[in-house]
């Protein structure tokens, strides 16, 4: 079998992605519940049996599913590169509620019952662990700088990633009891920037 | 049908608050997804007839646990009268986490997909916004006097609410990064009081 020429993918590899492809559309259709092997073969036109020699069942299905969607987290997240501390933090929220919003089948499996629900295979860990380090190194950008107070970079991390998982899952449930969602999600970012100051 | 002497409770209710006792221990025990008409009359003793009648579907059952939740909740996070409104406030904190850490499967159900499972009742409603209140009454108290500053109660009671249940949602869900969940916790509350004074 000889390397493809398109970022060197194998024809194996393409057929893997384009099953990965399928499992998306089917998340995002019908939900975690309606992730199934049955279910992503059909979308993808191939016999089940194309699906389970790949991903052996529904958890590798939803493993393959969930780092798709830390990838993406971890590049919305490292995407703005400002010099300014704050700056560089601010855009990091807010990227991360964009990318909840835009994906929110794959954010609520992600870091709810799929996480827990998926074959907790060492790659999926090393790509989640990715996207928490994004973060990190921003954290540690801006305690480098005086945007936040020297500490544990992890353990401040830790504290935003609570802050901001816990607005945006209340968002994605309908649970922003005020006006506009938006505003008070600014107002989040705002306090978190205050109080690790 | 005359009013039973303990708590006022006529017969029929005490009937109807078996079958929802029935329902928490089906919930514990088989998740959100187990809480079924079936299931809570095997549960209780009773015939699926006696079930359906009183709580429709398993919408009905659903909403009678969560209204249950709520007021635990509710109850949990106004405990603590402290005169200091720092301390009144860390209290609140506090036994928000005690609560969701003590009853997991009704705090998941709560927040999660059992809300927008449930039949959407005016009831359910109020249950959940009584609890809302205990902390916006909190935020109102502490900005009163001086330990947080001025501003709109229930906007300051969302930014904070978001806060906790991201921690305590990490937490039920295995994703504290960092050694000591307990520690990171109070240095999430003593963020939110420095972001917010």
């Amino acid at each position: 079998m000889t390397e493809g020429s398109a970022g060197g993918r194998t024809p194996s590899r393409a057929v893997e992605q384009a099953l990965v492809d399928a499992a998306e559309r089917v998340l995002v259709r019908d939900g975690l519940g309606g992730l199934t092997v049955r279910a992503v073969a059909a979308e993808a036109g191939v016999a089940p049996m194309g699906v389970y020699n790949r991903f052996g069942n529904k958890d590798g299905l939803v493993a393959a599913v969930l780092a798709r969607g830390f990838d993406g987290l971890a590049a919305a997240t490292s995407e703005d590169t400002d010099v300014d501390p704050t700056a560089r933090l601010l855009a990091c929220g807010r990227n991360y509620r964009r990318f909840a919003l835009a994906h929110p089948q794959h954010y609520g499996a992600m870091f709810g019952p799929g996480l827990s629900q998926a074959a907790p295979t060492a790659e999926l860990a090393d790509r989640a662990d990715a996207a928490f380090t994004a973060l990190v190194d921003r954290v540690r950008y801006g305690m480098d700088r005086g945007a936040l107070r020297p500490g544990d970079p992890r353990g401040t991390a830790q504290l935003i990633w609570s802050s901001v998982h816990g607005a945006v899952s209340l968002e994605l449930g309908g649970l922003v009891l005020t006006p506009d969602a938006a505003a008070s999600y600014e107002a989040l970012l705002q306090m978190l920037l205050d109080g690790l100051r």
